[in-house]
């Protein structure tokens, strides 16, 4: 991809959630997940690296315009997650384990089809500073 | 204070909270705290910075052992608001709003009578990079 | 200050300056300022903590709602200073060198009258990671 | 290149610039670029990464000795742009909008002729902590 | 590898050492590595981040669940390295350079019998937070 | 000091040490100092932030240029501790056990004297991110 450049524009958000998968016992749960299973919920000040790939635009010198890509994250994403529950208030997570690596696949799945198709995505998740995931692999 | 020196323990705890004060009705308490009031919680990776000042033992050329304090720290507040729902899990905060400034006067008046009375403490608690509180103000 | 707390609040904004004093020969200004003084202007990520001081309000746990200061710092500092020309564009620097040091003094001297007498005010501005100042002095 | 380690050195400068394309109708660049484009310049403190990959030395457990690329890195690059107006000081700025995309670029351009044909070369460059680019992608 | 996600876990440790290759006179050690020579050694707060992709057990929604991996590299590496003379203490550098590279390929080759062969890994050590490296180079 | 600035400028060096008081028993210094103790020394990435406060000279706008502040810290600090061994190299600490405290206080001594007597001086010493310390306390 020597003619390409990435672009990475880095959001946050505070969340709380629990990991917990509902088709498993509760001693299962608390088995896979100790702590981070407690049934209260504990929380997060996530940090987002959304990364997008591709050619300049000649006319601006851009690859994206890190506003805009500022502005569809916030407003798909940020405004989403963020203050929330991740298990009780979103969606996506009623039957899903909000795990970091669960987070990332389902900020991607929005994500791709807002973006062209000429660019490529890749996000990276920080739940704290020593412990992140990136989605896809590369 | 020119004969004495400041040593300073970082450590830090996940937990979730929402600001709520419960002798408030529901719509002051929504007036207050907007989205920090939201009913499922919200959280934080709480970044907790102990500063402890004193004269400097000359047999140890410590003020105080960091990791004595950090094993204080750790025995008696991270285990306390790890991975927990500051608003249900934690006694202290059944009726007092978790604000930053709360959480940091509750450290400061759990951790207080566990120092030498040679050793003035204050607490810096981050609720996020962009804001945080200390106590007592300096 | 025993029963007080400070809460602080991070912002920040990106500035073109050069350092020079109008009054002074060019040969003084490039003696002085070598070349932070270069006629084309450089530039900075300006990083911006405003600390406030004061007593807990019982109603709401806070000393000061970081969202309101936040909101009053981005009104009367973020939008005079972000994306500017320090000395060409801001007012008060037409006449007066825009050092750290006067910048700082400068946005404390517009936020002072904007926050309450009961609370006290400092400001800490990082010009780069590695120099930063903070006024008044504790 | 799973025998390949890849050695990263971080260098910064300071500059100012402005997004304008010179070829296009101030209107344009307006529209395309908002405050980005005001006419006195803004300001960043660039943070510069120099990705470096190659075998290693057996001689000296080197790829590449950091002191020598950051000797390079500094002579070729920082000195040129540090402290400089980007668009009026840069020459390979003067016909080309100075987005961090394009920097990026010119510095890879720059660097690519003075390292070894056995070492590849990636830029990663942060124009604030939230806005980076990296060229070329991988 | 779109299907599969890359999970980080970041772990420290300060040690101490002196680059300097066994096999060469004392004069080419001192050329080859100037300050870095120094027969009394120097240190570092070395910070390793070990990146480990694979797909994600639906189960647990991990692909790896970093409380175990902090062990195993709590285990293999950390009590290892932590708080030692990496030249004098650590069997694997009595003859062979303690350069960033050579202990990264070390940390490597430890930890990769430790996980499964479903899973990939690479190695990230910073030696400061301007000199860093990763094994093998993606 | 209403009318005072303070002016931080931050540097750093990287050093080996073991914490060891010469006057105790091999047993004492074992129990008192742990792996911190261990014979053949770790090190660190020491990160020094020096404060200096007093009033602003009108015709450059500075309370002390960070340029000469750097110039005197490298002359007679980062040249005599930078990649040495704290205990076998700097003279300070031949009779004196090199903690944290006793580093800055080391500090605070050489620069005391280097700076104008109407200036004050304070010395923050990271030893790792996790713990540093102050002097002379505030």
């Amino acid at each position: 991809m020597a003619n390409k450049v990435s672009v990475y524009r880095r959001e946050h958000f505070n969340a709380a959630h629990r990991l917990h998968n509902p088709s498993l016992s509760e001693e299962e749960n608390e088995r896979l997940f100790g702590k981070c299973n407690l049934p209260h919920f504990h929380g997060h000040n996530y940090e987002l690296v959304v990364k997008v790939t591709g050619e300049i635009d000649p006319k601006t010198g851009y690859v994206v315009d890190t506003k805009i890509l500022s502005d569809i994250v916030n407003q798909h994403i940020i405004s989403k997650f963020d203050h929330k529950n991740l298990n009780l208030d979103v969606e996506e997570f009623k039957a899903l384990n909000p795990t970091a690596e669960n987070i990332a696949i389902i900020i991607f799945t929005i994500l791709r089809p807002l973006l062209s198709e000429q660019l490529s995505l890749q996000i990276r998740l920080y739940e704290t500073p020593r412990n992140f995931v990136e989605y896809p692999a590369s």
